[in-house]
């Protein structure tokens, strides 16, 4: 008979390798090292918590928690991918559905067919949770830039254009959360922190 | 007129300050470094999930899950106090209410009442969410200290009958947990990793 705990803590600890992938944004007070995705996925699972009352459809606030605690475990195996590299985005898809079929295959298989479940859902973002919970993943990394002063944009040469292309699906979830990202890219670019691109 | 966004987003840019408090664990694949709130609270939240079917008594997932998000969100302002650290834990209480007061107080009234509530369940422990919650807190430590064979005990000189006085809690929740933890810390003494203390 396999040991259900023993799966679980198995997991438990493989998943902890969440506090050494980085990512491309720094804490604000730490500018001089990235953020990483244990720190991310708190982060937003926080964020979710506060800001669901300015989601557009109903949602339900610990699915979404849930699906942000989760959303990135597969880049244990697949690392994270720079929202602005074209060519790494290109088989990150594939490289991520093998990591999540590794990663979920350590828990107790209903376990694990759950959690997979929810990544599907927000991987596809056809419910209305799931496009919060991408809202809010495209949300954070905007507030660190412009309380950074754009550093990572900066640091990356990224333009105002770029920045709102990509962060377009925040207004398919909350009109109100779209609405104050674009004021706080108007903000940068008067500001001089970011160019404002092709005109 | 109070703008709820701008409040919110006040809050969610200060708690980002979790990422750089300390505490005396480390990542099991990074023991260069020690740990930070933010990790160590997505990492609890993570084991919540998946270990709340082994609470003795019925819990609400979800609620233990929020619990654990913000159960050290005090520590902003009043630091990780170590809890084998006797002196300092004198006057944790007090530095703590004054933390929570300044920090659930940066949010709409609303909801700075409701995460403050679930903070003082969390302390009082007079719930099976807040016992359970707890459970979790004081279990993960002791596997990342197992994983990387008892590095931060040794680096404080604990000894197995204080790890397992100050980790009777997890009994109070949940007898599996508890039963596994004596296990892991038996294998500890007997690898030579974990000195027993008196006899």
């Amino acid at each position: 008979m396999i040991d259900r705990l023993a799966q679980q803590i198995a997991f438990i600890l493989e998943i902890d390798k969440m506090k050494t992938i980085l990512r491309q944004n720094v804490p604000i007070t730490e500018p001089h090292r990235q953020e990483n995705d244990a720190e991310h996925s708190w982060h937003l699972a926080m964020m979710a918590l506060l800001l669901a009352e300015h989601a557009d459809e109903a949602v339900d606030v610990a699915r979404v928690v849930k699906m942000l605690l989760i959303h990135d475990l597969v880049e244990i195996d697949a690392g994270d991918t720079f929202i602005y590299d074209v060519a790494a985005n290109q088989d990150k898809e594939e490289r991520e559905q093998r990591a999540a079929d590794r990663v979920f295959g350590l828990l107790p298989e209903d376990q694990g067919r759950e959690l997979r479940g929810l990544w599907d859902e927000f991987e596809a973002r056809t419910t209305s949770d799931a496009r919060f919970a991408h809202a809010i993943d495209r949300f954070q990394p905007v507030l660190l830039n412009v309380a950074t002063q754009g550093l990572r944009w900066k640091v990356h040469g990224v333009t105002a254009d770029r920045v709102l292309a990509r962060n377009r699906v925040v207004g398919d979830a909350s009109e109100r959360l779209w609405s104050h990202l674009q004021d706080l890219i108007a903000d940068m670019v008067e500001q001089g922190h970011l160019p404002p691109g092709p005109q």
